[in-house]
């Protein structure tokens, strides 16, 4: 391949896009033929301005989509308890199919202990430890939205998984782990690097798919991408930077996501997709 | 390093013979304080010739070490449905403090369902959903009792793995992608191969710590180590072959597990220390 060659974007905004339709189909469809909606409710502690635009832009998707959302603020100073008894009563509620925890939820929350209070059926955001096992062993359930986005994302670009090189960048619990337990689930050779990784370019440079997942901007650079590579921006940093030196990493890259406009908008789409999944499987119907 | 270095054995029967005392030291604290002794309930489907000598190899050390055991055989023809009647019932009764479901169970047996049917805090071989995401998460938790005994070696020899490169090959549910995730909580950067890995030797080869949990005869060969790396072979094959082939590893490795004498002794060893461990949780009191 020439150096001067330019990688394809990979279009997360028109593939979440699509994605959203088919969710609004769907919610239309369970709702002509029950008579109710399918409802997402989101929880939010404290006021943190960027958490709170996260919430409304989930909020405002899932109206155009004809979900129903059900906005629970709780103040700042709500302890883990309390917390705990209000994910576990919409856990509880047959008017709420999926459940959504807007984190972080702040120092002073048990994160852990407050997201194994959202029923495994409504886990929608697929934060819970059930939902992290099934994505491991590959059984029924619903996936972290993100590492789900990633899945549809590389599908729908037709990227071959199986006997290939996938190196994840990050080991969160909800990005990191769970996406390369879905590439190993889809024959990937799966590698697990992060910050204490010693020689991060030279391991970089092996993958044929690169899933950077870490929240440290541009740490991945061109030069570490291995040419034809199809490379995943799951990084989000401040000032729309991504974890991949976008501008470098374009000249060697088949594929590439965008930041913004590759990963982000399929995370929503996942939720919404598995939103209405949700609300399929609780009021016993069957998706046409 | 020389090509006629010979690697050091990592001696898990002697290890395992002292974490068993210890065990049993704790097992009998528990009995005199409590006046009640730490109970492992097995359960065999059926009459596996293998499945038999290894539930009997474990209630036989059980009993040395002070650890009850109760042994519940149940039909060939036993369903899923009365498998998990029967876990179930074990996980409510208050004289059982860790429960083990020897497998395979047989072809019509949904294992995953009956290993779901145990609770978590008696799940003293660390198969459930649970026990592998509290490993995955660094939470409180039991561990699948083979990577608990790889880990148990790789301390005792005082392996670094922070920064270090493990590649682990085999994917299972309770041995490869478990272990992989513990090696991963060690600070390792951890790869995991498998069947469908394209080119095996060269990723083996950059490896510092190798756990080869796949269960094919010397699928690792010596040419395959990298000169001075650690190799643990969790592999058990007919024949007492592991996963590894030993003499031409040998030569290779710095440390290395033989077959026999490695990794299964241990096994057993954090089976009856979890089950301690179990028992003292459940009867509300400390070890010293």
């Amino acid at each position: 391949m020439s150096r001067t060659q330019t990688a394809q974007l990979m279009d997360g905004t028109s593939l979440a896009g699509r994605m959203i339709e088919e969710s609004a189909a769907h919610a239309a469809d369970i709702t002509r033929r029950t008579g109710t909606s399918p409802c997402l409710a989101t929880v939010l502690v404290g006021e943190d301005p960027a958490s709170v635009t996260y919430v409304r832009m989930k909020q405002a998707r899932c109206a155009k989509a004809g979900i129903k959302s059900r906005s629970i603020g709780l103040p700042a100073e709500t302890t883990t308890a309390e917390l705990i008894d209000v994910l576990a009563g919409l856990s509880d509620d047959p008017e709420v199919h999926g459940i959504l925890l807007q984190h972080p939820c702040g120092p002073h929350i048990d994160e852990r202990a407050a997201f194994e209070a959202i029923a495994p059926e409504k886990d929608v955001d697929g934060v819970t430890m059930q939902s992290f096992a099934a994505m491991s062993f590959g059984l029924p359930g619903f996936m972290s939205c993100t590492p789900g986005g990633i899945m549809r994302l590389l599908e729908a670009y037709d990227v071959e998984l199986d006997g290939k090189l996938a190196v994840v960048v990050g080991r969160s619990a909800i990005l990191g782990k769970p996406v390369g337990m879905l590439l190993l689930a889809k024959n990937a050779t799966v590698t697990y690097c992060h910050s204490r990784t010693a020689d991060l370019s030279s391991i970089v440079q092996e993958a044929d798919v690169v899933v950077a997942a870490v929240g440290r901007p541009r740490l991945i650079r061109g030069e570490d991408i291995k040419p034809g590579a199809v490379v995943i921006d799951a990084g989000y940093n401040p000032g729309n930077t991504g974890d991949v030196d976008f501008d470098t990493a374009l000249t060697r890259a088949r594929l590439i996501t965008p930041v913004p406009g590759g990963v982000g908008p399929m995370t929503i789409a996942v939720l919404l997709a598995q939103t209405v999944e949700a609300a399929a499987n609780q009021l016993g119907i069957r998706q046409s």
